[in-house]
Protein backbone atom coordinates (compact mmCIF):
# COMPACT_ATOMS: atom_id res chain seq x y z
CA UNK A 1 0.00 0.00 0.00
CA UNK A 2 1.29 3.26 -0.95
CA UNK A 3 1.38 6.24 1.13
CA UNK A 4 1.34 9.81 0.13
CA UNK A 5 4.03 11.76 2.09
CA UNK A 6 2.38 14.06 5.36
CA UNK A 7 2.76 17.05 4.42
CA UNK A 8 5.61 17.09 7.53
CA UNK A 9 7.71 14.22 6.19
CA UNK A 10 11.31 14.90 4.70
CA UNK A 11 11.18 14.67 0.72
CA UNK A 12 14.92 13.38 1.27
CA UNK A 13 14.79 10.79 3.98
CA UNK A 14 15.81 10.41 7.43
CA UNK A 15 17.22 14.13 8.19
CA UNK A 16 19.99 12.24 10.91
CA UNK A 17 21.67 10.26 7.28
CA UNK A 18 24.97 12.31 5.94
CA UNK A 19 23.09 11.79 2.46
CA UNK A 20 19.77 13.67 3.45
CA UNK A 21 22.17 16.47 5.08
CA UNK A 22 23.75 16.81 2.01
CA UNK A 23 20.96 16.85 -0.27
CA UNK A 24 19.36 19.75 1.91
CA UNK A 25 22.71 21.41 1.93
CA UNK A 26 22.44 21.61 -1.71
CA UNK A 27 19.07 22.47 -1.87
CA UNK A 28 19.74 25.75 0.11
CA UNK A 29 23.08 26.65 -1.79
CA UNK A 30 21.53 25.98 -5.24
CA UNK A 31 18.63 28.44 -3.80
CA UNK A 32 20.66 31.37 -2.74
CA UNK A 33 23.23 31.08 -5.54
CA UNK A 34 21.70 28.72 -8.39
CA UNK A 35 23.46 25.55 -9.66
CA UNK A 36 26.08 26.32 -11.37
CA UNK A 37 27.73 28.81 -9.24
CA UNK A 38 27.71 26.31 -6.31
CA UNK A 39 30.80 24.69 -5.32
CA UNK A 40 31.73 20.97 -3.64
CA UNK A 41 33.14 22.59 -1.36
CA UNK A 42 30.22 24.62 0.10
CA UNK A 43 28.14 22.22 0.14
CA UNK A 44 30.09 19.75 2.08
CA UNK A 45 30.71 22.96 4.83
CA UNK A 46 27.15 23.40 4.64
CA UNK A 47 26.26 19.75 5.64
CA UNK A 48 28.96 19.29 8.14
CA UNK A 49 30.86 16.26 5.92
CA UNK A 50 33.77 15.97 3.73
CA UNK A 51 34.02 15.98 0.19
CA UNK A 52 34.60 12.58 0.49
CA UNK A 53 31.23 11.48 1.71
CA UNK A 54 29.74 13.63 -1.10
CA UNK A 55 30.87 11.84 -4.03
CA UNK A 56 30.66 8.69 -1.92
CA UNK A 57 26.76 9.11 -2.32
CA UNK A 58 26.48 11.12 -5.31
CA UNK A 59 29.69 10.76 -7.42
CA UNK A 60 29.46 14.16 -8.06
CA UNK A 61 27.75 17.85 -7.79
CA UNK A 62 26.00 16.75 -10.78
CA UNK A 63 25.14 13.43 -9.54
CA UNK A 64 23.31 15.05 -6.55
CA UNK A 65 21.24 17.21 -8.74
CA UNK A 66 20.02 13.78 -10.41
CA UNK A 67 19.58 12.47 -6.69
CA UNK A 68 17.41 15.61 -6.10
CA UNK A 69 15.32 15.32 -9.23
CA UNK A 70 15.09 11.49 -8.41
CA UNK A 71 13.38 12.34 -4.77
CA UNK A 72 11.27 14.53 -6.42
CA UNK A 73 9.99 12.35 -8.92
CA UNK A 74 9.38 9.57 -6.27
CA UNK A 75 7.37 12.22 -4.45
CA UNK A 76 5.26 13.81 -7.34
CA UNK A 77 5.21 9.57 -8.23
CA UNK A 78 3.67 8.60 -4.64
CA UNK A 79 0.83 11.04 -5.02
CA UNK A 80 -0.08 10.10 -8.18
CA UNK A 81 -0.60 6.58 -7.45
CA UNK A 82 -2.02 7.29 -4.17
CA UNK A 83 -4.54 9.90 -6.26
CA UNK A 84 -5.06 6.85 -8.54
CA UNK A 85 -6.16 4.61 -5.87
CA UNK A 86 -9.42 6.26 -5.10
CA UNK A 87 -12.31 6.31 -7.60
CA UNK A 88 -15.04 8.48 -8.57
CA UNK A 89 -15.98 11.21 -11.74
CA UNK A 90 -12.85 12.18 -13.97
CA UNK A 91 -13.77 15.64 -12.80
CA UNK A 92 -13.76 14.93 -9.12
CA UNK A 93 -10.15 12.58 -9.72
CA UNK A 94 -8.80 15.40 -11.49
CA UNK A 95 -9.58 18.10 -9.03
CA UNK A 96 -7.91 15.50 -5.98
CA UNK A 97 -4.80 15.03 -8.10
CA UNK A 98 -4.54 18.73 -8.66
CA UNK A 99 -4.72 19.33 -4.82
CA UNK A 100 -2.67 16.75 -3.66
CA UNK A 101 0.23 18.05 -6.04
CA UNK A 102 -0.53 21.36 -4.63
CA UNK A 103 -0.23 20.09 -0.81
CA UNK A 104 3.26 18.23 -2.00
CA UNK A 105 4.36 21.47 -3.22
CA UNK A 106 3.46 23.80 -0.54
CA UNK A 107 5.00 20.92 2.05
CA UNK A 108 8.45 20.65 0.08
CA UNK A 109 8.32 24.48 -1.51
CA UNK A 110 12.32 25.20 -1.16
CA UNK A 111 13.06 21.49 -2.88
CA UNK A 112 10.60 21.81 -5.63
CA UNK A 113 12.08 24.84 -6.44
CA UNK A 114 15.39 23.94 -6.86
CA UNK A 115 13.78 21.43 -9.31
CA UNK A 116 11.86 24.19 -11.21
CA UNK A 117 14.73 26.68 -11.46
CA UNK A 118 17.35 24.00 -12.68
CA UNK A 119 14.27 22.96 -15.79
CA UNK A 120 14.88 26.44 -16.84
CA UNK A 121 18.27 27.29 -15.67
CA UNK A 122 21.31 24.56 -15.75
CA UNK A 123 21.87 23.60 -19.55
CA UNK A 124 25.36 22.14 -18.45
CA UNK A 125 23.17 19.27 -17.31
CA UNK A 126 21.38 18.59 -20.21
CA UNK A 127 21.00 15.60 -21.36
CA UNK A 128 21.92 13.99 -18.11
CA UNK A 129 18.68 14.49 -16.52
CA UNK A 130 15.49 13.61 -17.41
CA UNK A 131 14.03 16.74 -17.02
CA UNK A 132 10.29 15.91 -18.71
CA UNK A 133 9.58 13.19 -15.69
CA UNK A 134 7.37 15.22 -13.42
CA UNK A 135 5.63 16.12 -17.15
CA UNK A 136 5.24 12.59 -18.08
CA UNK A 137 3.72 11.44 -14.75
CA UNK A 138 1.22 13.96 -13.97
CA UNK A 139 -0.01 14.22 -17.69
CA UNK A 140 0.28 10.70 -18.62
CA UNK A 141 -2.12 10.31 -15.22
CA UNK A 142 -4.31 12.85 -16.36
CA UNK A 143 -4.50 11.39 -19.96
CA UNK A 144 -5.56 8.16 -18.23
CA UNK A 145 -8.02 9.88 -15.90
CA UNK A 146 -9.62 11.56 -19.23
CA UNK A 147 -9.96 8.89 -21.27
CA UNK A 148 -11.50 7.24 -18.21
CA UNK A 149 -13.88 9.47 -18.53
CA UNK A 150 -14.67 9.62 -22.10
CA UNK A 151 -15.84 5.95 -21.75
CA UNK A 152 -17.99 6.45 -19.38
CA UNK A 153 -19.15 8.91 -21.01
CA UNK A 154 -19.22 12.13 -18.73
CA UNK A 155 -16.26 13.95 -20.97
CA UNK A 156 -16.65 14.22 -24.70
CA UNK A 157 -14.63 12.13 -26.90
CA UNK A 158 -12.02 15.21 -26.81
CA UNK A 159 -8.40 14.04 -27.84
CA UNK A 160 -7.30 13.29 -24.10
CA UNK A 161 -3.66 13.86 -25.04
CA UNK A 162 -5.17 17.99 -25.62
CA UNK A 163 -7.03 17.53 -22.41
CA UNK A 164 -4.46 16.58 -20.16
CA UNK A 165 -2.37 18.89 -21.98
CA UNK A 166 -4.82 21.55 -20.65
CA UNK A 167 -5.52 20.50 -17.51
CA UNK A 168 -2.03 20.37 -16.94
CA UNK A 169 -1.21 23.84 -18.13
CA UNK A 170 -4.22 25.03 -15.32
CA UNK A 171 -2.23 22.71 -12.41
CA UNK A 172 1.10 24.20 -13.37
CA UNK A 173 0.10 27.84 -13.39
CA UNK A 174 -1.43 27.05 -9.58
CA UNK A 175 2.04 24.92 -9.04
CA UNK A 176 4.30 27.99 -9.79
CA UNK A 177 2.21 30.34 -8.20
CA UNK A 178 3.68 28.27 -5.03
CA UNK A 179 7.05 28.09 -6.50
CA UNK A 180 7.69 31.76 -7.16
CA UNK A 181 10.13 33.88 -4.90
CA UNK A 182 8.57 34.38 -1.72
CA UNK A 183 6.86 37.85 -1.13
CA UNK A 184 5.87 37.93 -4.30
CA UNK A 185 2.12 38.67 -3.76
CA UNK A 186 0.01 35.75 -4.44
CA UNK A 187 -2.74 35.88 -6.97
CA UNK A 188 -5.80 35.73 -5.26
CA UNK A 189 -7.37 32.78 -7.47
CA UNK A 190 -8.76 29.46 -6.21
CA UNK A 191 -8.03 26.11 -8.13
CA UNK A 192 -11.52 24.43 -8.38
CA UNK A 193 -13.18 27.12 -10.15
CA UNK A 194 -10.40 27.56 -12.46
CA UNK A 195 -10.50 23.58 -13.05
CA UNK A 196 -14.23 24.47 -13.60
CA UNK A 197 -14.01 26.23 -16.68
CA UNK A 198 -12.22 23.30 -18.42
CA UNK A 199 -14.91 21.17 -17.66
CA UNK A 200 -18.11 23.48 -18.73
CA UNK A 201 -16.22 25.25 -20.97
CA UNK A 202 -16.41 29.40 -22.10
CA UNK A 203 -18.32 28.99 -24.82
CA UNK A 204 -22.05 28.54 -24.71
CA UNK A 205 -23.41 24.98 -25.74
CA UNK A 206 -24.19 25.05 -29.63
CA UNK A 207 -27.69 23.74 -28.70
CA UNK A 208 -28.76 26.35 -26.10
CA UNK B 1 33.46 33.59 -25.75
CA UNK B 2 30.89 36.20 -26.51
CA UNK B 3 27.45 35.22 -27.58
CA UNK B 4 26.31 37.55 -30.29
CA UNK B 5 22.45 38.30 -30.04
CA UNK B 6 20.17 36.86 -32.66
CA UNK B 7 20.24 38.94 -35.82
CA UNK B 8 16.74 39.81 -35.68
CA UNK B 9 17.13 41.03 -31.76
CA UNK B 10 16.44 44.61 -30.66
CA UNK B 11 14.37 44.27 -27.42
CA UNK B 12 17.68 46.42 -26.13
CA UNK B 13 17.54 48.81 -28.77
CA UNK B 14 20.28 49.74 -31.52
CA UNK B 15 22.76 47.06 -31.10
CA UNK B 16 25.87 49.58 -31.23
CA UNK B 17 25.24 51.21 -28.43
CA UNK B 18 27.13 50.90 -24.84
CA UNK B 19 23.78 50.29 -22.79
CA UNK B 20 22.79 47.53 -25.56
CA UNK B 21 25.66 45.68 -25.17
CA UNK B 22 25.66 45.94 -21.18
CA UNK B 23 22.00 44.69 -20.94
CA UNK B 24 23.24 41.71 -24.07
CA UNK B 25 26.58 40.93 -21.58
CA UNK B 26 23.80 41.01 -19.01
CA UNK B 27 21.62 38.89 -20.31
CA UNK B 28 24.18 36.21 -21.44
CA UNK B 29 26.48 36.22 -17.80
CA UNK B 30 23.20 35.59 -15.94
CA UNK B 31 21.82 33.29 -18.55
CA UNK B 32 25.09 31.14 -17.85
CA UNK B 33 25.91 31.95 -14.13
CA UNK B 34 22.26 33.14 -12.47
CA UNK B 35 22.09 36.62 -11.68
CA UNK B 36 23.46 36.04 -7.81
CA UNK B 37 26.63 34.55 -9.39
CA UNK B 38 27.36 36.84 -11.97
CA UNK B 39 29.74 40.38 -10.91
CA UNK B 40 29.32 43.19 -12.13
CA UNK B 41 33.25 43.28 -13.27
CA UNK B 42 32.35 39.83 -15.37
CA UNK B 43 29.26 41.58 -17.16
CA UNK B 44 31.58 44.88 -18.15
CA UNK B 45 34.85 42.50 -19.25
CA UNK B 46 31.88 40.65 -21.15
CA UNK B 47 30.66 44.19 -22.60
CA UNK B 48 33.79 45.66 -23.05
CA UNK B 49 33.10 48.75 -21.40
CA UNK B 50 34.24 50.02 -18.25
CA UNK B 51 32.34 49.60 -14.61
CA UNK B 52 31.55 53.68 -14.48
CA UNK B 53 29.62 52.99 -17.92
CA UNK B 54 27.41 50.23 -16.35
CA UNK B 55 26.92 52.38 -13.31
CA UNK B 56 26.28 55.78 -14.93
CA UNK B 57 23.29 53.88 -17.40
CA UNK B 58 21.75 51.40 -14.37
CA UNK B 59 23.02 52.42 -10.95
CA UNK B 60 24.07 48.95 -9.75
CA UNK B 61 23.65 45.35 -10.90
CA UNK B 62 20.16 45.27 -9.73
CA UNK B 63 19.10 48.80 -11.82
CA UNK B 64 20.67 46.44 -14.81
CA UNK B 65 18.37 43.75 -14.13
CA UNK B 66 15.41 46.19 -13.61
CA UNK B 67 16.26 47.43 -16.68
CA UNK B 68 15.99 43.96 -18.82
CA UNK B 69 12.70 43.28 -17.08
CA UNK B 70 11.70 46.92 -18.04
CA UNK B 71 12.34 46.36 -21.81
CA UNK B 72 10.97 43.19 -21.54
CA UNK B 73 7.58 44.46 -20.20
CA UNK B 74 7.60 46.82 -22.86
CA UNK B 75 7.82 45.09 -25.65
CA UNK B 76 5.22 42.48 -24.52
CA UNK B 77 3.02 45.52 -23.76
CA UNK B 78 3.68 46.37 -27.04
CA UNK B 79 2.72 43.05 -28.43
CA UNK B 80 -0.58 43.36 -26.60
CA UNK B 81 -1.71 46.95 -27.77
CA UNK B 82 -1.02 45.66 -31.33
CA UNK B 83 -2.95 42.63 -30.65
CA UNK B 84 -5.79 45.47 -29.67
CA UNK B 85 -6.62 46.97 -33.09
CA UNK B 86 -7.80 43.98 -34.38
CA UNK B 87 -10.87 43.26 -34.01
CA UNK B 88 -13.40 39.80 -34.45
CA UNK B 89 -14.49 37.54 -31.76
CA UNK B 90 -13.34 37.27 -28.59
CA UNK B 91 -11.83 33.58 -29.43
CA UNK B 92 -10.16 34.74 -32.40
CA UNK B 93 -8.57 37.54 -30.27
CA UNK B 94 -7.05 35.66 -27.76
CA UNK B 95 -5.83 33.16 -30.17
CA UNK B 96 -4.44 35.95 -31.64
CA UNK B 97 -3.34 37.72 -28.80
CA UNK B 98 -1.29 34.09 -27.84
CA UNK B 99 0.20 33.50 -30.83
CA UNK B 100 1.78 37.23 -30.84
CA UNK B 101 3.03 36.96 -27.61
CA UNK B 102 4.93 33.01 -28.56
CA UNK B 103 6.18 34.91 -31.46
CA UNK B 104 8.06 37.23 -29.19
CA UNK B 105 8.99 34.59 -27.12
CA UNK B 106 10.61 32.85 -29.98
CA UNK B 107 12.39 36.22 -31.36
CA UNK B 108 13.81 37.18 -27.52
CA UNK B 109 14.35 33.25 -25.88
CA UNK B 110 17.51 34.61 -24.24
CA UNK B 111 16.05 37.39 -22.95
CA UNK B 112 12.98 36.29 -21.82
CA UNK B 113 14.49 32.85 -20.41
CA UNK B 114 16.64 35.56 -17.85
CA UNK B 115 13.28 37.25 -16.78
CA UNK B 116 11.73 33.93 -15.87
CA UNK B 117 14.70 32.59 -14.25
CA UNK B 118 15.02 35.68 -12.33
CA UNK B 119 10.85 35.36 -11.08
CA UNK B 120 11.79 32.27 -9.30
CA UNK B 121 15.30 32.74 -8.47
CA UNK B 122 16.48 35.92 -7.19
CA UNK B 123 14.30 36.65 -3.91
CA UNK B 124 17.14 39.05 -3.08
CA UNK B 125 15.62 41.28 -6.06
CA UNK B 126 12.73 41.66 -4.02
CA UNK B 127 10.41 44.12 -3.50
CA UNK B 128 12.72 46.14 -6.24
CA UNK B 129 11.34 44.23 -9.12
CA UNK B 130 7.82 43.99 -9.93
CA UNK B 131 7.50 40.87 -11.31
CA UNK B 132 4.26 41.03 -11.91
CA UNK B 133 3.70 42.98 -14.34
CA UNK B 134 3.86 40.65 -16.88
CA UNK B 135 0.81 38.55 -15.61
CA UNK B 136 -1.42 41.77 -15.48
CA UNK B 137 -0.38 43.25 -18.72
CA UNK B 138 -1.50 39.70 -20.30
CA UNK B 139 -4.15 38.82 -17.72
CA UNK B 140 -5.61 42.46 -17.62
CA UNK B 141 -6.18 42.10 -21.33
CA UNK B 142 -7.72 38.59 -21.33
CA UNK B 143 -10.12 39.78 -18.66
CA UNK B 144 -10.71 42.77 -21.20
CA UNK B 145 -11.75 40.20 -24.33
CA UNK B 146 -13.75 37.92 -22.08
CA UNK B 147 -15.62 41.31 -21.02
CA UNK B 148 -16.72 41.48 -24.13
CA UNK B 149 -17.02 38.41 -25.46
CA UNK B 150 -19.98 37.91 -22.73
CA UNK B 151 -21.47 40.65 -23.64
CA UNK B 152 -21.60 39.74 -27.29
CA UNK B 153 -23.51 36.46 -26.29
CA UNK B 154 -19.74 34.65 -27.93
CA UNK B 155 -19.34 33.67 -23.96
CA UNK B 156 -20.95 32.49 -21.03
CA UNK B 157 -21.59 34.80 -18.39
CA UNK B 158 -18.46 33.19 -16.86
CA UNK B 159 -16.34 35.45 -14.29
CA UNK B 160 -13.64 37.08 -16.56
CA UNK B 161 -10.84 36.60 -14.12
CA UNK B 162 -11.42 32.84 -14.00
CA UNK B 163 -11.48 32.60 -17.54
CA UNK B 164 -8.44 35.26 -17.95
CA UNK B 165 -6.80 32.83 -15.48
CA UNK B 166 -7.55 29.48 -17.35
CA UNK B 167 -6.38 31.01 -20.62
CA UNK B 168 -3.24 32.83 -19.42
CA UNK B 169 -2.32 28.91 -18.21
CA UNK B 170 -3.02 27.37 -20.98
CA UNK B 171 -0.38 30.33 -22.85
CA UNK B 172 1.74 30.20 -19.89
CA UNK B 173 2.57 26.63 -20.88
CA UNK B 174 3.27 26.89 -24.15
CA UNK B 175 5.55 29.84 -23.56
CA UNK B 176 7.52 27.63 -20.96
CA UNK B 177 8.02 25.59 -24.09
CA UNK B 178 10.08 28.02 -25.42
CA UNK B 179 12.01 29.29 -22.42
CA UNK B 180 12.97 25.81 -21.03
CA UNK B 181 16.69 24.60 -21.33
CA UNK B 182 17.41 23.93 -25.25
CA UNK B 183 18.16 20.73 -25.92
CA UNK B 184 15.04 19.48 -23.63
CA UNK B 185 12.73 17.41 -25.94
CA UNK B 186 9.72 19.39 -26.71
CA UNK B 187 6.33 18.65 -26.37
CA UNK B 188 4.67 18.10 -29.54
CA UNK B 189 1.47 19.91 -29.07
CA UNK B 190 -0.38 22.84 -30.80
CA UNK B 191 -1.63 26.05 -28.98
CA UNK B 192 -4.80 26.00 -31.16
CA UNK B 193 -6.30 22.96 -30.00
CA UNK B 194 -5.64 23.14 -26.59
CA UNK B 195 -7.19 26.56 -26.50
CA UNK B 196 -10.00 25.72 -28.53
CA UNK B 197 -11.18 22.89 -25.36
CA UNK B 198 -10.61 25.84 -23.10
CA UNK B 199 -14.19 27.31 -25.20
CA UNK B 200 -15.73 24.21 -25.53
CA UNK B 201 -15.39 22.38 -22.67
CA UNK B 202 -14.29 19.00 -21.73
CA UNK B 203 -17.95 17.91 -20.15
CA UNK B 204 -20.93 17.83 -22.97
CA UNK B 205 -23.16 20.15 -22.56
CA UNK B 206 -25.98 19.22 -19.94
CA UNK B 207 -29.11 19.95 -22.61
CA UNK B 208 -27.42 17.19 -25.15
Amino acid sequence: MQTTPAPSSDLFGRHDSARCRIMQAAVDAFGRRGYAATSVREIVEHAGVTKPVLYYHFGSKEGLMKAIMDEAAKAVSAVVEHARLEGGTARARILRLCESLQELVRAHTSELRVVHAVYYFAPELLPKIDFRVFERLIVGELEEIVGAGIRTGELKPVCPRHAAVLVAAVLSAFLDEELIARDVPRTEVDLEPVLDLTFDGLCPSPTA
